[in-house]
Parts: structure tokens; C-alpha cells; sequence
């Protein structure tokens, strides 16, 4: 069999998100509706492997996938194929063969998030779907000294939405850039791998030192408590992306 | 009473166009939501002069209105209560007082529209209701040389989609710009006035220039013969956007 990679965009805002449930709504989950597609195009049933789950509503311009198959359809003709079947919503940016042994979500060694705010006094109509309006004024300085107390090492279990089933909470946060153009903000998270929620709660807790409602201590809190109450709020997955998978 | 004008945002996708229609569906069109809303914010009747159409599914970053009202309202109240309750998808951008003679079409000097192209392989799934997606290879160079041919004052006739009840079809294009960057095309057209479907009018044929299915040359022809066999196809709204009006 062939083991194929594929390299995946979407906008999540009609999707319930990227991972296929038992008995879903025909075309409701992102990765339901790849296999679909897939299968139809080369004539046999396949699963799909995702590097991770994305929430209902959370984009994506470098998720990962792979699947074994049979066919032996060459890949440009199956790129194109595919991409013509699928809504334009979702869209395969790249397939390659890789090694029988690749497998996305294991062989993932980092990845990098993006949370996209919007901060003009009157929010961008075109981006009302793919960015987290915030109109009261930031200190962004300030969120740039938070995000650096975020760094490296810790344990982010206070920064997750609920426990990992016994799974290791310790994880290593290698770059958050905050990056300001006229009228935007992206932050970009940069670590090893990520909890549950653990961006949009990164995210809020940010915000609420950029609203200065907190300081910029308080967020190295939680790395001593493991207490999700004292991290921020989880904040809407409308700004997020999953931008890219590191191997 | 008091003339207001507003400069209004909009992604068209959800609406059928600009106009209001006699017996609408509530909300169907972007005049007739925003007459409802502001209305309602301002407690009388009002009706908006709207700078011109927009077809349905066309996006504008720069629409002007004004309605003359009675309500002694603060602008900077009207303009945050009304924001409030429009959908995401409209915003008014700024609203100001002007003279009791300003006309939002008669006083119009200029207009500007511009056409997004998605020249990506792989079309960005995040601007698929906002740029027209064109995978096969396109002259630019070869575009922009007949672009320039379209300058000045024409007889645009021929690059309408039907006659003006007897108003001139005379207008004067005093630029056109097209502006590349990786995967985008921009083509910015400023001008004196425009026909019905002109600037799409004017796309379909400068693409068909890009795509080797015409000459340069043959752009002006239509000048000369009055004929919209003679121009390319009128080409989907879905990239077009009102960007600027002149007073």
C-alpha cells in the first residue's frame, strides 16, 4: 500500500470541526468529508489520519493528513481531482508519498497556531468569520512581556480545558510573536504540541493583560497552581488557525 | 433638518444587492437593511440615497448614502447603536453631517471599483466568496498594455450590459491599475462614471487578453461599434468591490 501526506486548508466556519464522530450529518466534520471525497475519487474506502483535532468554527492552512491506499492513481491527477470535488472551503494545498512508517499525528514534532484579532474601531466585514473582533485598545507592549513569561518548559495543565487522560500536561512553548499591521494582531504560538484548548485559553489570558486586567505576572501562575481558574478565559476559536505541522 | 452621509462596508455574498425592491424579503437587501436599522435607532421613516447599485454578491468598502433626518441624535451615538445592530457582514465605516444640498449620486464626481483575482494553483479558501478564483496562467504584461487602451473618454456602449435609457454612455476612465502581489491580482478602475456591468464587462475582456483569446488591440473595437458582442463575457461579482466614491 501507499502511505500519502497531505497538506490541507479550510475555513472551519461550517464545519463542526476537523474530526469525523460516529454517526455525523453527511459532510458535517472536515475530515469526514476529505475521506469522502478520497474514496470516491480512488474507488476504495480509506480512513485518514489527522495530526490533531481543530474545533468546530477553527481554520486551518497547514493541517495534516495522511492515509494508506491501494490505487495507484498518480498524485497530480488525485490532487486535482479531489480539489475539484471538494467544497471551496476546503482545499489540499499538496500531497506527496512519504515512508510506510510516516503517520501525522505521531511523528509530529511541533506546531505552529496562529489567533488572528481584529482591532479596528469598526470591525473589517470581510474578516468578520476568520478574526476575533476586539475594538477596546490593547497595551500590546504588555502582552509582549506576558507572552515571554510563557516560554519554554512548564506544565500547561491550568492552561487546558480539562485533563489529558493521564497524558503529560508538560510542554514547551518555543516562540509567541505578536505581530501588528494597521488594524490587526496575529499571535503566533510556536511549541512542541498543544492541550486541549490550551491556545484559546493562551489567548484570553493575554487579552485580559492587554485590557489590563490582569498583570503580567499573573501568568506563570498556573504553571504553579495547575488551576485552569486562574488562567483566562477560553476565547472563541473564530481567530483561530492551525497554520503548520513541523515533522 | 439634518442631511447625513455614511460611508458603508459590506461583503455582498448574503444579499441581493445595493437596491431595495419594492416588496422585499426583510432584510434581502443592503439599502433596506439599512434603512431599517437606522430607523429603528433614530425612531422615524427615512430613505437612503445610495451613490449607485451594487449587484447582488457584490462586496463595497467605500458605498456613500445620505438621508436627511430629523433626530437631533449625536453622530458618534447613531454611529455606534447602529454598528451595534447591523450584521457583521455590514458596517457603517464613518458618519458626518453635510449640507443640506449633498446628493449622494447626483454629487458624485468619481468612483473607484476594484476586481480581485485568486491566481493561486490551489485557490485560497478563505477568499472564495471575495476574489474569482483563474488557475490558468495569465499575461499580465499583456493586460496592463491593453488596459492602457481603455484610458480616457469612450463611448462605453459597447461595454455595458444594456442602454442607459437614453443617458450618455460617454464616460472617461482616468486609470486603471493592475496591482500584482504573490498569488493576488488587483485591477483598481478609476473613473468618472460607470455603466451597468462595465467594470465586470471590462474584466472579462482584459482576462481574455491575459489568456491569449483576444488581442490588445481588439479592446478598442467596441469603441468604434457600439457592440457588446464585441467585448469579453461579464464576469461574476464575486470579486468585484465598490472601493471609493468622489465628491
Amino acid at each position: 500500500m501507499r502511505n500519502i501526506k497531505l497538506e490541507i486548508a479550510y475555513e472551519g466556519t461550517r464545519y463542526q470541526g476537523w474530526q469525523r464522530l460516529g454517526k455525523e450529518q453527511k459532510g458535517s466534520s472536515i475530515q469526514g468529508l476529505l475521506e469522502e471525497v478520497l474514496s470516491t475519487v480512488l474507488g476504495e474506502p480509506l480512513q485518514l489520519i489527522g495530526s490533531g483535532r481543530t474545533d468546530a468554527g477553527v481554520h486551518a492552512f497547514g493541517q495534516v493528513a495522511n492515509c494508506h491506499i491501494n490505487s495507484k492513481m498518480e498524485l497530480q491527477e488525485l490532487h486535482s481531482k479531489v480539489n475539484r470535488m471538494l467544497p471551496a472551503d476546503i482545499q489540499v494545498l499538496r500531497i506527496e508519498e512519504v515512508g510506510e512508517q510516516f503517520h501525522s499525528r505521531y511523528d509530529a514534532k511541533g506546531k505552529v497556531y496562529e489567533y488572528h484579532l481584529d482591532v479596528r474601531e469598526v470591525p473589517d466585514v470581510f474578516i468578520r468569520t476568520r478574526a476575533l473582533s476586539v475594538t477596546e485598545p490593547l497595551q500590546v507592549e504588555a502582552m509582549r512581556r506576558a507572552a515571554k513569561r510563557l516560554l519554554g518548559t512548564h506544565d500547561f495543565a491550568g492552561y487546558a480545558s480539562k485533563m489529558n487522560d493521564g497524558r503529560t500536561t508538560v510542554k514547551t512553548l518555543y516562540s509567541i510573536e505578536l505581530l501588528e499591521t494597521k488594524g490587526d494582531i496575529v499571535i503566533r504560538f510556536y511549541g512542541d504540541g498543544f492541550l486541549y484548548n490550551m491556545v484559546r485559553i493562551l489567548v484570553g489570558t493575554l487579552l485580559e493583560v492587554g485590557q489590563g486586567k490582569r498583570t503580567e505576572d499573573s501568568v506563570s501562575v498556573p504553571f504553579v497552581t495547575r488551576n485552569r481558574q486562574d488562567a483566562g478565559p477560553t476565547i472563541s476559536g473564530i481567530g483561530l488557525y492551525l497554520s503548520k505541522v513541523v515533522y
